[in-house]
């Protein structure tokens, strides 16, 4: 099942939607459930009716039906409770700490890494992303994420994958820039983490079918355009935590309330040929090679496109297609 | 005007009441605004009609008033958008890093410190702290913090007054043994720290009179008890970094959402006759004193309290009271 949310000025939470397998049609649900996250909020309850109308919607046409215009959709969540974001591929944690010539954590691969993030005021799919200061250091990061159902503290890793209620695919701006005094001080990322946004539709696990392993990893490659040239293709295969253990890392000393988002880090592969998921690791590639970074960050202007597909080339969550702006 | 959240087993956000300047009586207001979050959100819409209802209140007896019971009440916010801490006592911060055998941040009297913390599922005033482990090391720290109407990204410090509704006193619940670890890894606290709680009402600015300073210095004490003993009185006179530029700081790159509440850091005083609000400067001063910690972190059955009183001796926020217990 795929679903999404119109943009609504009054309803900050955005107005729940059915989209059509093919993403192109919709129907606007709110009968059933008001948005997505009162949607996520009674899953269990909704999700038949939900499933239904899913169903006749790739049947046929339905009273109400509209033409898919991605453009009005905002991230299925345009704000939720919790945003935590992990950092379960490996090889894009060796490549960043080596650009900023940081050591590797000793429990690189005993502990998920994760912070928790901004999740009040989400960018839509296709908004500007803001930039303060060139400076700063504007970067990506295409990853993919679950919505989860509530999940109460101390859930073990055999179980969590049961309170995956939808799958997401998100852009994680960050503030390069930013990032090395506040590591430096101990209290995470904040100025470096702006707002995040997700691709225009959320889905069901059931819609990757072995693309969704039992361990939770999205196999899939994500494919990223940098102003309209090719950038990355790399999938989730090298994913070293899957996310029954990235929701049984967040449970540990406390309850996850449904609509909490987890994201899996950028995406990222050994092979060079995949290309990459965000500009720090293309950066440190080139490093590597010629000794010099050549790769700017982000300027204004710069448009990055965000795009899975499934087995069958039908786009699985919508495009994400944004532009930096000054501000 | 005193604002606070009754409990309500289907609306999460809770019920919105104003309670009499005395915390004796209250009055639901749901006609006004269905709750605390839904007011923010519609402040400068709702706030007349709300200190309507608290002049009336005080001034006499009101139609369908009630006797407060402050354990009926959650914390004035259940959930919300967004929790950012910050730390900006100056003296707190060098007894914590000295405990753990941390540098001093370079930025300490430049940039302040601020982390973003898990604003999903606080605890009510007086519900019990779940502790997983004893050797986690519960700890309490006693704050104060403003809860925001809606800020825009790049608002400066002298402008970022405005955004402040509300007042209210946190138990931002730490896990002073899981701290380490995360610090290390450079991801900022997740697991060490899990769920805060609020005092039962939130109150405007106005009710503090001149102390609540112009740049958002809250300098009455704090008085915390540890099993009904004396613990602390700090104040908030030695606050480094006042509200104005906490706000500031959060604002840089992003906007924030009605809701954000954003804390003082434990309120912590250099004159040690004021005790403390934490168990960690407690035991740091054991160590400088007597060579050895003495004072454990919580123990299942530990109850801490936390209170703090107006110049006429009226309890500004209530009382939060909350014992530990195992999970």
């Amino acid at each position: 099942m795929k679903l999404g949310s119109l943009k609504h000025d009054k309803f900050k939470n955005g107005e729940l939607c059915v989209v059509s397998k093919d993403t192109k049609r919709a129907i606007k649900v709110t009968n059933i459930a008001t948005s997505l996250l009162n949607a996520v909020e009674n899953w269990d309850d909704v999700k038949p009716a939900l499933e239904k109308v899913y169903s006749d919607l790739n049947a046929g046409t339905l009273s109400g039906e509209f033409v898919v215009d991605q453009s009005q959709f905002h991230s299925p969540l345009p704000r939720t409770w919790q945003w935590l974001d992990g950092s379960a591929f490996i090889h894009h944690i060796k490549l960043v700490r080596m650009a900023r010539n940081a050591p590797l954590p000793e429990t690189l691969e005993t502990v998920p890494l994760m912070y928790q993030g901004g999740s009040d005021d989400f960018l839509s799919p296709t908004q500007d992303i803001p930039q303060v200061d060139f400076s700063h250091g504007t970067d990506f990061e295409g990853e993919v994420g679950v919505i989860l159902k509530g999940t109460k503290l101390g859930t073990k890793k055999e179980s969590t994958m049961e309170s995956v209620a939808l799958l997401t695919m998100i852009n994680d701006v960050s503030l390069r820039g930013l990032i090395p005094a506040e590591l430096k001080n101990g209290f995470g990322f904040l100025q470096s983490k702006p707002s995040s946004a997700f691709g225009p539709f959320a889905v069901t696990p059931d819609e990757l079918g072995d693309d969704w392993t039992k361990d939770g990893k999205v196999t899939l490659p994500l494919n990223v355009e940098l102003n309209g040239e090719f950038f990355g293709k790399a999938n989730g295969k090298e994913m070293f935590f899957g996310f029954d253990k990235l929701i049984e890392h967040a449970a540990k000393t406390r309850n996850l309330s449904a609509g909490t988002i987890i994201g899996s880090g950028t995406i990222s592969n050994e092979d060079t040929a995949m290309g990459s998921s965000c500009l720090a690791e293309k950066r440190m590639l080139e490093k590597i090679n010629s000794g010099e970074f050549k790769t700017e960050f982000m300027k204004v202007g710069d448009r990055v496109t965000m795009e899975m597909f499934d087995k069958d080339g039908i786009s699985l969550f919508g495009k994400i297609d944004q532009k930096v702006v000054s501000v």
